[in-house]
């Protein structure tokens, strides 16, 4: 039995999360759970999964959550975020939450010694430096949460890491992977919240539109594997059945594939090193029939050169990448920016910051607020 | 440094397992070759890699090897082939004999307590049952050298066995995937030599263009891996870029994939655990552009529907299965008979014989001898 505790549970990854826990009772317990603000679903969560701490960040409804809990009677207790993760002892966390709110859970959870299954790879994104060095001092396991980086992972089980000649991160090219990138300025919201293969919450749909979201990959397989820029390589690969792969020194391929879902790398970071069976998954090659693969245009899809940038300059760049993707995906979600903004919006925040070599947490606390203040009043000016 | 015999060495798979042995002059030392007939080549193989033992199985050359080796004042030894299997040390033999007669070397070398990397899949074909106990018996490690069996051992490094769900076996579906069952009475030997993907020896190229190598592939995989029968697909994937794959109880799959090539099996099968840098190999999708999958016509290559059937009825049926297909394949390059004969003497052959349940090496032999006798009989008497 291993205890479970999930952050951001009321998200697309957490609630498959607790899909899985369903589904292996004996496996899996759910210690406590934390979300943002949907109270509504989190109270369902509560009855089901009665777990004994939860948390949520919107002050407004806590009172709200507490007196339901009263009203029935449950072994439960609501915490603050920070209390919930130093207190409740469990095996492993998932941390689902979205964007770089995420980074501060990632680094309380390490400073437990508890391991992480990393959804939000903004922590690793904005703080790669910061989260790797600190986990390798905690001894704390960071377990990826998403498909492309738990192939990898997969793809590596049983293999040295010296004989890596590089990783192939596959793409499916997102919504507009055959759009003139000509045709960018017309792109509706609706459009690209349109992901041909994968359902997920909006702020990722936007980010492989943008294809910003394999740029943050590439970033999180650098810290994570500690593999070279140089050795990882982007394959557009529209179906979506080929989720990453491994090449060996001796010209060897792993890759790992399935029917698209999260539930295998999601499961695989709560059951690792063994398996346990997923029903209702259908791998057909006979009814998948092909699959195809191209380069990546990086002159369309401009995120993904921003984030090859990032990390090559290192420092604070990949913070305010991070950082102003957030934003600029946020309003353009809200209807204050163009689709086509989004890159030009990172790329111009990227060039104004005042560069730190080496930023340390307080400074990358400054340097988000800096450009959550800068980004609105560049908007406002255009 | 690994301390390797050949058995087999003039033979396609036996040089190719030279010119890595070349290439890694630090890593691996030839200790002793063998070969049937090809003495132009084996003096060649002798005054490159220098081994210090070696075997022809012709009697008629062998005094002309013998006379080779005096004049040149080499330190070689020329010894039958078993008593060099038995008087050898090395760390790994490598079985590139062709056919049924693999069977006898393979049996020896696990008595030596040797581990065996084995291209020769008769062994296993043929008896199963006796090579996989034997090698429990003498704790010897039999690592597959092709490459469907190879992706599949590759794909299970680090894994639990309990964990598969299936073996997923690829085939290109060999140089007639697309001819019309009908049209096989006119195939010619030059048409069924020749192989979309893989350059092989004669046997094993007729045995792809029959997909009766895929019939023997799927009983290696049910001996190799102890798997059930139920537990392995075929799929037909032209390119032969994906090599096998292993489908896990979560639904996640494991595939091997590179560019067509022996040399990653044969290498493998010589560095596992580790790996050696290969050169000149170059995986590129944005050339391969495509992969396509079908399922496979089991009314049209009848020899893997005739393999599964051998496996099913188990006892001595693999065993005629082999020999009798070794003997067409034979008769069909020495122009005896046409291509679509191939299954019907098999077909035949099992029908005739007489059925053992637990066939041990002697009762092979007879039966081998006995199914050498009556497939030219019956020929004759077409």
């Amino acid at each position: 039995m291993k205890f479970i505790g999930i952050l951001g549970s009321t998200g697309s990854v957490g609630q498959q999360a607790l899909d899985i826990v369903k589904e292996h009772p004996k496996k899996f317990k759910v210690k406590f759970l934390t979300c943002d603000s949907n109270i509504n679903e989190l109270i369902k969560q509560l009855v089901l999964f009665k777990p004994n701490y939860v948390s949520i960040n919107k002050s407004e409804v806590k009172q709200e959550l507490k007196q339901f809990i009263n009203s029935k009677n449950m072994d439960c207790q609501v915490l603050s975020l920070k209390d919930l993760i130093h207190k409740v002892k469990v095996d492993i966390v998932l941390n689902a939450i979205s964007g770089y709110q995420g980074l501060e859970p990632t680094i309380e959870i390490i400073k437990t010694g508890t391991d992480i299954a990393l959804s939000n790879k903004e922590s690793i994104v904005q703080a790669g430096h910061i989260v790797i060095e600190l986990a390798k001092k905690y001894n704390v396991n960071i377990f990826p949460v998403d498909s492309e980086h738990s192939a990898i992972w997969q793809c590596l089980v049983g293999e040295d890491k010296n004989n890596i000649k590089r990783l192939i991160l596959t793409a499916s090219g997102g919504p507009f992977r055959k759009l003139d990138k000509s045709k960018f300025f017309e792109v509706t919201k609706k459009e690209a919240l349109n992901h041909p293969n994968w359902s997920m919450g909006d702020k990722i749909s936007i980010d492989s539109a943008t294809m910003m979201n394999k740029g943050f990959e590439l970033i999180e397989a650098y810290w994570l594997f500690g593999i070279d820029l140089e050795k990882i390589d982007i394959i557009i690969h529209p179906q979506s059945l080929i989720h990453s792969m491994v090449e060996y020194i001796d010209g060897s391929i792993k890759a790992q594939i399935s029917t698209p879902t999260m539930k295998i790398p999601i499961q695989y970071a709560f059951s690792y090193p063994d398996r346990f069976a997923i029903d209702k998954l259908d791998n057909n090659f006979e009814l998948w029939k092909v699959m195809n693969f191209e380069g990546v245009d990086l002159e369309k899809f401009k995120c993904i050169k921003l984030a090859y940038k990032a990390i090559k300059l290192g420092g604070s760049y990949p913070t305010v990448l991070n950082v102003s993707n957030d934003i600029a995906v946020d309003l353009f979600l809200n209807d204050k920016i163009s689709f086509e903004m989004i890159p030009k919006i990172i790329e111009e925040t990227m060039k104004k910051h005042n560069y730190n070599k080496n930023p340390n947490l307080l400074d990358i606390k400054y340097l988000t607020k800096w450009v959550e203040d800068f980004i609105p009043n560049m908007v406002e000016s255009l």
